[in-house]
C-alpha cells in the first residue's frame, strides 16, 4: 500500500498530530469522503473483534444474550422522553425519503419527492426509545423479568468536530438495554455492568481506570445515574471509557412499560443502559503507544508475534523458515498468534521499523548465525529490550514474556496516573496543575453553576464522582462554599 | 414472555402462515414500529451468532481480513455504475438533514430546515461504490494486490413487500470486496467464495444448495457474472443461499482505481463482491422445521441438548438436579451445548412442546424412576424418536447423536430435492410441474424476452444455470428455439 515508513511527530512535539500520525501510519483508520466518518482498516478492525470478543464473552457469563433492533427511529420516539431527545435532537441524521429517480433535465439522479415520508425516520444516536418502544410488548408480568439484552451496532452523533476514533459522526459500539422488576435490581445491574467494563479496561486493555458517578449536567440525556470509568491519557487528559446508566423508571413511563408485579399491583419497569464504543481503540493508543509508533497489550494485539528472517540466500532463507516453521507451530498449540514475514520486497530493517509502527509485542529474528546456534533474537515492543536466546523452549518464554508485557504496560500507564493525580485547594494551583496535565481531586459545591464556571474559565470538566472518593469536609475550589467530598477535575477528549 | 402454546399453522393448511407463526412463536424475531425493519429477538441472533462465527473462520481460512467502511454514501456515488445505480436507485433510504430543533409554534420536535445537507446521503443498499472510491487510495502498484476485504454490516433496501428475515428493509449481512491484479485472480475468487458459501450451506445449514450462474436479466447491478447457491424450500419453491460477483473492472473503472502492473502499465484493478445476509435464517427455518417448530442442524443451534427434570418433590428435584449437574458438566466438557430446565412454573408438558418448538436437537428428560436406574430418556428433534438410556457415557451417544442428525437434517433435504428435479421439454408439463412444487430443468433460448414470457406466464424464473449442467442440445420450452443446455426453473422467494 505503497507506504513510506516516515518519522511520527513525537509526543513532546505535538500530542494531537503525533496521535493522528499514528492513526494514519499504523493503518488503523483513515477518514472517509463522508463527513465526519471513518473508515476502519483492517489492522484497526482486528483489535476492535478482539475487544469485542473479550467483552462479548464478558456479557454472556453476567447473564446477558444479544439481539437487534432496528437502525432507524420514528422521530416521535425520540420525542417521548423529555431530556433524551434535548440531548440528541441536535446531532440526528434525519431519512427524509426513500427512493431516488433520474431527473428530467438529464441531470443525473436525483432524490424523488414523491417518495416522501410521511413521519421522518432518524438514524439511531441511542436505541433507548426503539428498544422499549419494543419491550412494551414483551413485558406483562414480573415473570418476563429481567430482560438481560445487549446489541452490537452502528450509531449516528452529527459531531461537528471529529477525530479518528476519539469522536466520529458513526460510530461501532455496544449498548446493553435491560428492564428489571426493582429499582435496587435496576441499580445493581448498573453497578455490575460499570464493573465488567472495569475489568475489560484493566484486565485487557492494560488500562487503570478510576470509577465514578457522573455529575448532573454531564449525565446521559435521560437518566437519574450515569456511572462512567475514566482512564488519564499520556497528555494528562482524561477519556472517558465507558458509562453505565440506571434510567430509573423514565422509559418505562415514557413508553408505557408496565408489568404486573409479585403481589398483583402495575408497575414501571426499571431500566439501565450501558455501553462502549470504538472509542476504547483511541483511548488503547493514546494510553500506551510511543513515539516509535503503537504500544499494544498482548490480550488485544491482532498479532503477538512476528518472525522476521534475515539471509543471504535463497537457500539460507529456506533453512530459516524450516525451522521458524517448527517454532510457530508450536506457538500456535499455545494459542499465541504468529506472523513469519519472509517477503522478499521489503529489507529486515523495513520491517523491524513497520512492526514497531504497529506495535506487535513480540518480535523475532533468526539469521545465519542464529541458525547455527539454535539461538533467535527475540525483542519485547514496550520496553524494546531485545536479547539472543535458544529457540528450545523459546514458545513457553514467549507466553510468558507476553504475560509479563500485560502486566508491564498496565503498571507504566498505572504510575503515570499515580504521578499524575493529586488533590488541590486552592484555584491557582489548581489552574497551574491542570495546565501540567493532571487529575485533580478538589472540592466542589455541588452547583452547575459554579461546574460551568470552572469549565469555562479553565476548560476542566468534573469527570466524575469517584466512588471510593471519601467523605471529607472542605470548601469548593471556586467558591468557598461547604463541600462533603473532592472530586475528579481535569481536561478530558 | 407471556407466551401462549397455540398449535401452529400447518404446513399443508397455509405454507406461507406456518412460517409466519414459527417466526413468531419460536421467538426468533418481530415486526418493528417502522415499516419493513425486524427485530430480530435474542433466540434469532443466537442463531445469526453462529452463522457469523463458521463464515467469519471460514473467511478467515481463505485469507480475508474484516474491516468498516461508512454507513452512509454520497448520492453521487451512486451514480457512478450505471447499472448499479439503476438497480438501487428506487430503494434507496436517504439522509437530507442533520439536525432536529423545537417547533416555534410548540408542536414538538420538527427537522430544523437550517441543517439540509448539500449532497444527500443515502444508507448503504450495499458498499462497492463507498469501497471502491476508498481503494483508489489503497492501490497503486500490483503489489498492494489482492485486497481481500470483509465487512459485517447492516444494509437497507426500501422494500415494498417484506416478510420477516427472506425480505426486510434493513438486514445484516457480510459483504465480501476484493480487488485483483488480474482478471483471471478475480474470477477465481469469485468461484472461491462460492465454494465457501456452498461448503456453509451444506456443512452447517445442512442444506444442499445448486451451484450456478445467474442469466443478465438476475444479475447483481454493476456485475459481469454473478454466481449463486439456490436451495429448495419445502414448498418447492427456490430460495438464493448466496451470491457471489465478478464485476469486472466496473467499479475500478467508475471510481478511477488503477494499479502499475508487473510490465509497468497502468490497469484497472479487477473486483468481487460476495454476500450472505440474516435471509439464510428464513432458509434455514423454511428448509427443514415441520408442524411441531423448529428443527435446527446441531452445528447452528444455540442450545443442543436440553434437560428436563420430571419430579414430585423438591427433595426429589434436589436429587435429579445433583445428577443432572454431572451430566450437564460432561457435555460441557466435549463443547455440547446444554441447558438445564429446572424452571419450577411451567410442567414439564409445557416445557417438552417449547423445546420442540424452539428445534433444541436433544431432549433429556429424567425422572423419579431414571433416578433409581441411572437412565435417563432421550429425545431427538429430527425425527421426534425417543429411548431410554444409562446414563453412563450419555455424552458420547449425544455427540454421535448430534452429527447423526446433522447428516440425517441434511439427507431429507436432499432426498426431498432429488425427488422434486425434474427435466421437462413440453410447456403445458412445465406449468403443471411447476404448481406441484418442482424445480425444472428446462432448455431455454438464451434470451430476456423469453425469460421475461415465461415469468409473466407461469411466475417461474430462471434461477441459474447449473455449474454442472452438461451441454446438450436440444430446442427452448417456450419458443422452439435452439439451446444447448438446460437452465434451472422455479417460483422463488
Amino acid at each position: 500500500m505503497a507506504k513510506e515508513l516516515k518519522e511520527l511527530t513525537s509526543r513532546k512535539e505535538n500530542y494531537s498530530q503525533w496521535y493522528q500520525d499514528l492513526v494514519i501510519k499504523a493503518d488503523l483508520a483513515e477518514n472517509s469522503a463522508v463527513r465526519g466518518c471513518m473508515v476502519i482498516k483492517p489492522y484497526g478492525y482486528a483489535i476492535w473483534e478482539k475487544m469485542q470478543r473479550a467483552l462479548d464473552d464478558m456479557f454472556k457469563e453476567t447473564g446477558h444474550v444479544n439481539a437487534y433492533f432496528p437502525l432507524l427511529i420514528p422521530k416521535s420516539f425520540l420525542s417521548k422522553e423529555a431530556a433524551h431527545v434535548e440531548g440528541f435532537a441536535k446531532e440526528c441524521a434525519v431519512v427524509t425519503h426513500y427512493r431516488l429517480k433520474n431527473s428530467t433535465d438529464g441531470a443525473g439522479v436525483i432524490v424523488d419527492p414523491a417518495a416522501k415520508l410521511e413521519e421522518e425516520l432518524i438514524i439511531r444516536p441511542t436505541s433507548e426509545t426503539i428498544i422499549w418502544n419494543t419491550y412494551r410488548n414483551w413485558i406483562q408480568s414480573y415473570r418476563d423479568l429481567p430482560i438481560l439484552v445487549n446489541q452490537w451496532a452502528n450509531v449516528m452523533r452529527w459531531e461537528m468536530r471529529t477525530r479518528l476514533f476519539l469522536r466520529t459522526a458513526e460510530f461501532l459500539w455496544q449498548e446493553g438495554h435491560t428492564a428489571h422488576a426493582t429499582r435496587s435490581e435496576a441499580e445493581e445491574e448498573t453497578r455490575r455492568m460499570l464493573g465488567v467494563y472495569t475489568r475489560f479496561a484493566e484486565d485487557f486493555m492494560a488500562l487503570p481506570v478510576i470509577q465514578g458517578v457522573k455529575t448532573e449536567s454531564e449525565r446521559f440525556a435521560g437518566a437519574i445515574d450515569t456511572y462512567c470509568i475514566e482512564a488519564m491519557m499520556q497528555d494528562g487528559k482524561a477519556l472517558q471509557a465507558g458509562t453505565s446508566h440506571f434510567l430509573g423508571q423514565n422509559f418505562g413511563r415514557a413508553f408505557d412499560v408496565t408489568f404486573i408485579d409479585k403481589e398483583g399491583k402495575s408497575e414501571y419497569a426499571w431500566a439501565t443502559s450501558w455501553g462502549v464504543s470504538t472509542r476504547l481503540i483511541g483511548a488503547l493508543i493514546m494510553a500506551h503507544s510511543d513515539d516509535n509508533g503503537l504500544v499494544l497489550p498482548p490480550k488485544l494485539a491482532p498479532i503477538q508475534v512476528v518472525i522476521v528472517p534475515i539471509y543471504k540466500s535463497m537457500e539460507q532463507l529456506k533453512q530459516i523458515s524450516e525451522k521458524v516453521d517448527a517454532i510457530a507451530a508450536r506457538f500456535k498449540s499455545l494459542g499465541i498468534t504468529v506472523k513469519y514475514d519472509d517477503a522478499d520486497n521489503r529489507k529486515p530493517g523495513w520491517k523491524f521499523a513497520e512492526y514497531e509502527l504497529k506495535g506487535v509485542p513480540v518480535r523475532l529474528a533468526m539469521g545465519g548465525r542464529d541458525l547455527e546456534n539454535n539461538t533467535v533474537e527475540i525483542m519485547r515492543r514496550d520496553t524494546l529490550e531485545k536479547e539472543t536466546l535458544s529457540c528450545d523452549g523459546i514458545e513457553e518464554h514467549v507466553r510468558g514474556l507476553l504475560e509479563d508485557m500485560q502486566r508491564n504496560i498496565y503498571k507504566k500507564a498505572y504510575d503515570l496516573r499515580q504521578s499524575r493525580i493529586i488533590s488541590v485547594n486552592d484555584y491557582e494551583e489548581f489552574k497551574s496543575k491542570l495546565e501540567e496535565g493532571f487529575f485533580i481531586m478538589s472540592h466542589w459545591d455541588g452547583t452547575a453553576e459554579t461546574e460551568d464556571r470552572i469549565k469555562t474559565e479553565t476548560k476542566a470538566t468534573i469527570r466524575c464522582i469517584p466512588l471510593d472518593s471519601e467523605a471529607e469536609e472542605g470548601r469548593c475550589i471556586l467558591t468557598g462554599k461547604p463541600s462533603s467530598r473532592r472530586v475528579l477535575f481535569a481536561k478530558a477528549y
